[in-house]
């Protein structure tokens, strides 16, 4: 009789971490690999500015107006969504990704969150919006997309250490994974800091007066290419901005799950948080978020990481595409 | 009778500092602008790896083995230096930057250090040494450079204010400029921490003891093209990789000038800092070590500064070139 053993995991080292997150090719480390890829895919574009990059399927099915709608102008590659205003764009743009709901086109809809998403191009505040967008459907268009993510944190005599929770195990992304304290998306009107405490509250049943501390210090970007862990299909583009919190609790304020996303927290010492980010169990991005914290904070320093600047630039990464 | 007045400075946006260093165009965001821009120049190459951008002068000189003797390999637009070794590497190239300094070639030579700087190709632990090159000679073979740059600051019961040295008046780069507390170049063969310990004491009277409390919080990247203020030619590369550090001190403890390198130090507060940023009499990228610490410190926030994104990008360019 013979046991089975499943082999050991292959240790991740922090540049795997980060690479798991930015996937897709740099165009200026990897010019050739980044024409290579760039050449077989559609933009979504908004007058002279490319939002996003389409996948060949998406592509096919913009090209059929029985399928997507008559609300889309053509040209070889370059995609745009029909109107004169943003409230225009929004509704035909609507109009399409309902019609693809409706026929079970993407299996990424499946995940329909009734929260909407903007896309922006260059304006003089720092970014104009162009339209909104239902957020299962982003990945679709390659637009990017914006969240938050606090890293709470106790720092006393015990040294420091990390709350850190676990996803439910039902959750449809990433069920089970390890998270980070507090992380959630941006919708269309909402400010950084609202999200912040927003979120701290439904995820972390952390008060408003608590959050209101969180110390924002960065964003990390990247551009992720989806696995199916992400929840439908596989290969999707997910370019991304985490606008980064830092928030130093007394050992007192104890994170409670509350909205049923997470299972439970652990207040992990920094030893226990690089073990299992080294096995891969936290979340890609939010294993990209820890990476930074632990930069930002001394503990992954220059003279013990070999890859410490490639390392700091791709957290930072420049998108190809207009922000907010 | 008339009175003349200079015409108040333009006052520069945070993005505005960062660009002012971080000059070279982004082939991400940028491709059109990149691709006319290093259509232009020549590759300082090692085997398949780009090493650096070359002016056409420099290519110019390095075409006349008159000029600059019988050591490279020139295919088009892409020059080697020959030799199997790094230390013939290195000796065939100071053959040519001395011949150059020896007739004059180049202005940026007068500035001549006697210090090495390496170049790398990627290797298994970070980075393989190619060669060493004179200090001066960077810029004319668009090398990365690496440095350090440390904040010393005192955070109590007045809030923060940050040590803020002035260059000697009679510096020959940046002279009277505004400077971050501690800064400088990584020689070959010197560790990150080693050259932190080394410069705070050299340029601000840091005892080891002390100047080993600095914190390690990331780098900043940037590709600077230079002006004049910088010596020499302007328009040379510099594309650059500064160690980050934090320094938090006691009011006692007060940094003094030692090597006359800096004239004097000032304990200023956020806006006074923030005042002298905007009238862009701070170092360039001493400017850009002051926003990352300004963004990691919470005090640049997203929710008030409209390009935040871009900032957090650009201070942490990827850059087309192997790094150490």
């Amino acid at each position: 009789m013979s046991t089975t053993t499943s082999p050991p995991k292959k240790r991740l080292s922090n540049l795997d971490i980060v690479a798991l997150c930015d996937g897709f090719p740099n165009s200026a480390t990897h010019p050739s690999l980044y024409s290579e890829r760039t050449s077989k895919l559609g933009y979504l574009v908004h007058g002279s500015h490319r939002l996003g990059y389409l996948l060949p399927s998406v592509c096919d099915a913009l090209r059929n107006a029985a399928v997507s709608g008559p609300y889309w102008e053509i040209n070889g590659k370059l995609f745009s969504i029909k109107g004169e205003t943003e409230a225009e764009r929004t509704a035909n743009l609507k109009y399409t990704v309902d019609k693809w709901r409706e026929i079970g086109l993407f299996k990424v809809l499946k995940g329909w969150r009734n929260e909407l998403y903007p896309a922006y191009i260059p304006g003089r505040k720092g970014g104009e919006k162009v339209f909104d967008v239902e957020r299962a459907a982003c990945a679709l268009f390659g637009l990017i997309s914006y969240g938050v993510h606090l890293t709470a944190y106790v720092e006393d005599e015990q040294g420091l250490r990390i709350w850190v929770p676990r996803r439910s195990k039902t959750k449809s992304t990433y069920g089970g994974m390890l998270d980070n304290t507090v992380a959630g998306g941006i919708s269309s009107g909402m400010g950084v800091m609202e999200t912040v405490v927003k979120e701290s509250m439904e995820e972390a049943s952390i008060p408003e007066e608590v959050a209101r501390q969180a110390k924002p210090v960065g964003c990390v970007s990247y551009f992720y290419v989806r696995s199916e862990k992400a929840g439908g299909e596989a290969g999707l583009f997910q370019p991304e901005v985490e606008y980064i919190y830092d928030l130093k609790l007394d050992a007192s304020v104890i994170p409670q799950p509350l909205d049923g996303e997470v299972e439970e927290f652990y207040l992990w010492d920094v030893e226990k948080v690089k073990e299992e980010l080294a096995l891969g169990n936290f979340k890609p991005n939010c294993g990209v978020v820890l990476i930074d914290f632990f930069i930002r904070h001394g503990i992954i320093t220059p003279d013990d990481e070999p890859n410490y600047i490639e390392i700091c630039s791709r957290l930072h990464r420049r998108l190809e595409f207009p922000t907010r």
